[in-house]
């Protein structure tokens, strides 16, 4: 399978479509999942072009990982969780919507199930998860 | 929190239990999850300790990731499945049960679900079925 330069993680990338950013840097772009199966969750990709976990390369594996931690840090101090779950869903079969590479990074809270997919956030809200979470970052953590 | 020398994976490691074993290499050991959300469900781990993706260290992230994709190439191919879902859980909250980083590979098909968490294998059918993927292995992917 190819890589489709129109997906909208790579209009993102581009600046061509807006997103509530968290963090880059020369490597990965993270921002908030627009239908939010967890408050704080967030996407982590590369920046070079890749499908999914099937085409990509140990360099952008690697980088994507390095974000992912940094990230699951990041939202656990901001929400309070105690735990993260990480997803990472190839092709349609595999669970895959968008087809440029993306790590999901869920915090999680003791017996607080997922909330179902496919509900849109509330932008406001999303806004403010997104400003904890870059308050998280900008401390440290 | 620590990591515990005692967990199931360290003991699978150290070869004082069992596992249905299906490709090693330097950094990194693969096995049949014995309870499977889908036929051919594995876990890649790192050989050494870390507890999960909040201590993991740049070097056990990467080499895990590299032993994913080729884990999700070979099981797609041993069962005909046209995606992967990969997952990885940290701490009881995030879904975590062994205290060893374990990332989970699933092959996955077009309108199949995953089959609900917890339910034990058939040790002949989990043998078959890590064969399949031995055999693919073996053959390259």
């Amino acid at each position: 399978m190819s890589y489709d330069t129109d997906n909208i993680f790579a209009k993102i990338l581009r600046g061509e479509v807006p997103s509530e950013k968290l963090y880059e840097d020369v490597d990965t772009y993270v921002f908030m999942d627009i239908m939010p199966r967890a408050d704080g969750h967030c996407l982590v990709v590369p920046k070079t072009p890749c499908r999914n976990i099937l085409d990509a390369s140990p360099e952008q594996m690697a980088a994507c990982m390095v974000t992912v931690q940094k990230m699951a840090r990041a939202v656990m101090k901001a929400f309070g969780a105690e735990g993260v779950t990480l997803q990472q869903f190839s092709e349609a079969a595999g669970g895959q919507e968008v087809f440029h590479l993306h790590f999901h990074v869920l915090p999680r809270h003791e017996g607080a199930r997922l909330r179902p997919p496919g509900t849109m956030a509330d932008f406001d809200v999303l806004k403010l998860h997104a400003d904890k979470i870059r308050a998280v970052l900008a401390a440290g953590v």
